[in-house]
């Protein structure tokens, strides 16, 4: 199939219902790419809610049922996850299904998930960039993915044709594909989002360890530094863990960057200093203000 | 005087025509309370601007001639060239004048500009919570300070009135005064802003050092914690050098905070990886969505 055309999905699953996986939902309803969806997820009431709002169709508590006879299953439940959902559900996937995600981390996951599910069904890895700290279906939006990047990761064994179904219904929810190797995206995403998790969660542990009372002091900078430390604990322990090989090194260089700084204030090496500052500041001017 | 009095001030001059420094200008103007406002800076162009602008009335390229007959001399350009100037007009300012400024570290450099302006003029150091990022007079606002807060640090041999006076101005554009010590100003801010530049800083250099190409792949979260990296290099090594004494100890509590998160991920602990993250969550969401 050519990745101009339009896919179809009669039946699509979508196993964690949170802001991804119903915008997603909405997404593919609103373009008219699916016939229905089932919604799958460990929390009843906010099934009952995505039903309620039209985000899902039908629900089931049970990740088997949920997937059996879909067309496309959608991984958008935390990372940590995958694996064992895949377990469960691999052997009563219709027959030449596509599994996909929507997770912040892939590595060795996609490999073991491509061996999990083959032969009954195909898995690629996607990640659409889209999303930041917020969470839940109440903001979920069927535009979230429009003019975003979306970085598809096939390996080796990855089926071509559900990789081009797969860029063909990113480019259709208005999704900029990009292709990379599940290693190349770890590294990629790990030293511009993941690594950036981190730091803002241990910035503001920093500063309550300094001293709590000072956090009604701050201003629009620390918010901006720490608001993605309102994200999801339990997703972003997942993220590192299974991105760690990574990370680890990232924090070192990280640490190297702050004991450089360190030893200008202790030097009073003001001209290095600034110096340092200025190829930041460069560099992140590049990017734009937003 | 009372400080729920309306304070006036003849004749002002301000010091260094930024954002702050036109914004505290074109505040005063607005609600009254001055009857000329002079400008000092080293760019003729700025001020020439400034001046078409209504921001000031007139302007001087000497420091001595700009402050000379005035009742309010604002110190606000970068901290690193205070006690130069304050060298520089001690001996030629009115007698009775106030001076003040809106730098971001206090410390040490109040009790030197005490001295050095003293008997001449009364020193009151002053810093309102307000600009972020922007920097220039083409965002100067004169409701830039409206709801929000100016911490004001005199210390014991501050002159009173002089003290009230600035109380009584800064809640007449708005803004909630709380008062400090040098000392405890910057440890408090040290915490919620010092530390976060340096952090933001660097984590546009740790990106760049890891590989400068993956900063295209940057989403809300890497925009977020770098925001405020396009900040002046000049005006936060000025910072970061006046307030060492804080940071370098700071730094430390960072790095000891990443030393665990990298300890955790080394151990396969995701559990307590989870709670640190949560920690911060649970502080961050406190301090509400903004």
């Amino acid at each position: 199939m050519n990745s101009e055309e339009k896919v179809f999905f009669n039946k699509v699953s979508i196993m964690g219902v949170g802001l991804i996986g119903a915008s997603f939902a909405l997404a593919l309803k609103k373009r008219g790419l699916c016939g229905s969806v089932t919604g799958f997820g460990r929390n009843g009431s906010n099934l009952l809610k995505a039903g309620e709002r039209g985000i899902i169709d039908s629900f089931d508590l049970d990740p088997v049922r949920a997937s059996a006879d879909s067309d496309l299953v959608l991984f958008a439940m935390h990372a940590g996850s995958f694996t064992e959902t895949a377990k469960r559900i691999a052997g009563s996937l219709k027959q030449g299904a596509v599994v996909t995600d929507v997770g912040s981390v892939k590595g060795s996951l996609v490999y073991e998930l491509e061996n999990i599910l083959s032969p009954q069904a195909s898995f690629v890895g996607a990640h659409p960039i889209a999303g930041g700290e917020k969470s839940g279906i109440d903001t979920a939006d069927a535009e979230l993915f429009q003019g975003r990047r979306c970085i598809i990761t096939p390996t080796g064994k990855t089926d071509k044709t559900a990789v081009e179904m797969m860029a063909a219904l990113w480019q259709s929810l208005g999704a900029e594909v990009v292709f990379m190797s599940p290693e190349e995206h770890d590294r990629v995403l790990g030293a511009v989002s993941h690594l950036p998790h981190i730091i803002a969660y241990e910035m503001v542990n920093a500063a309550g360890e300094i001293d709590e009372s000072c956090l009604k002091y701050s201003g629009a900078g620390f918010r901006d530094v720490t608001r993605i430390a309102s994200s999801s604990p339990e997703l972003w322990r997942d993220v590192c863990m299974l991105n760690k090989g990574n990370l680890i090194h990232f924090v070192d260089v990280f640490i190297r960057r702050l004991e450089a700084v360190r030893g200008y204030m202790a030097s009073d090496d003001a001209e290095s200093l600034e110096e340092d500052f200025r190829k930041a500041k460069t560099l992140r001017d590049g990017l734009g203000q937003d």
